[in-house]
């Protein structure tokens, strides 16, 4: 059945509905330089890591983000990557074969309590909760893989209430896509279907109940269809 | 296919390989309160939960933990739930309903890169890297349900090299499983085929390559078959 899953999930790249199916989501924390500022958090000497539950996904038409009581939602718009070979102790170097390892493309935005975060932090305690209520991770269709020539080129944005609050390129990644996937993989070997979401760039703010959240990614100016997220 | 996937665990509760379909498997941190006093950690006012992807598991047959360059390994043995049911909003006080989610059981060991967690701690970081590695989470075949009658009344133990370092009651959790599974499941809901791992006795520590782990679950005194994990 182990098998049998990862086939299906390589076999159905473009069903969306086969994200659901992630064997596990990874994601990168403090990626992009003007984000750790706006947070007051200390730029990593290394990439680091976080799972959220593939429960927590929330597909187009499926509704909103749910705010649990007391919890303050902060969105964090992400180009998400969908793995489509088992990799393991990637170089960092080979942008060939990380390129190669991805099967697909999609936009999600990483929900997460910030208030319940913060706490976790102070005491030391694991990010995991504040990251993986249900709902907390909305992600749009799945992106064709041609229709990103280079993923370190492209526009993500984020709107609440039709205003822009995240706007920047993928470009400005301080840990890029390849050594990203040989970081993750020489701890946890990346299977086809799983996920990675690589980092949020600045703009991060707090979402309420009734907010519309609009998050896509345009490619030379153009947005993708596939790549809309729009949560009502 | 998410459908599928959920049917096809519900369908066959006795396959050991399932277990690697999780969803998700979802860990209670201090849970035994000579566990956290050896680890000189307070004992939380609430119950906190941590996740390990499904990659790391390891099957009976399958190897060795493999330990990491630098790390230091350490050993937590533990009563593993496997649910049966979709399980949200889960009442702390519904004995009756915790039980009837359960599908079936097994013994695990969450093994813990120490050093790589302390840091985590220190720094706020996640703890999922320090949970997360390949071959860190080793699990029994599955116990049928039917086999523990009371899993607040069996004891878990772990041999190092023949001799026993883990060996403690789970009447002995702080937090009961419906707490647990009331708690995890107002964060986010567990889908059948999930796994939750309830918390480790005292007496974790580390093991070399080379060390030899048994572990198992004895109920009224009775070592059950399925329950043996061997790593050579
Ligand atoms: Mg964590
Ligand atoms: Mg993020
Ligand atoms: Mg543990």
């Amino acid at each position: 059945m182990f098998a049998f899953r990862r086939t299906m999930a390589a076999m159905a790249p473009q069903a969306s509905s086969a994200l659901k199916q992630a064997g596990k989501v990874v994601c990168i924390g403090r990626n992009y330089a003007d984000h750790i500022a706006e947070l007051n958090n200390m730029k990593p000497k290394q990439p680091f890591f976080f799972l959220k539950p593939p429960s927590s996904i929330v597909l187009p038409g499926e509704g909103a983000c749910l705010r649990p009581k007391g919890i303050v939602m902060h969105y964090e718009v992400e180009l998400a990557l969908v793995m489509g070979k088992l990799v393991r102790d990637l170089k960092p170097d080979d942008t060939q074969g990380a390129l190669a390892a991805i099967q697909s493309y999609a936009i999600a935005i990483d929900m997460t309590a910030r208030n319940a975060q913060d706490e976790a932090k102070r005491k030391g305690l694991p990010w995991d909760i504040a990251k993986g209520f249900d709902t907390f991770l909305p992600m749009s269709r799945v992106i064709p893989k041609a229709a990103i020539a280079d993923p370190q080129d492209v526009e993500l944005f984020l709107q609440v209430n039709g205003e822009t609050r995240q706007q920047g390129s993928t470009n400005l990644m301080i840990y890029r896509i390849p050594r990203i996937l040989s970081d993750i993989s020489k701890v946890m070997a990346l299977h086809p279907g799983d996920i990675v979401l690589t980092g949020t760039p600045a703009g991060v703010g707090p979402v309420q109940p009734g907010d519309v959240m609009r998050a896509g990614v345009r490619v030379g100016g153009r947005e993708i269809e596939e790549g809309k997220i729009d949560i009502p």
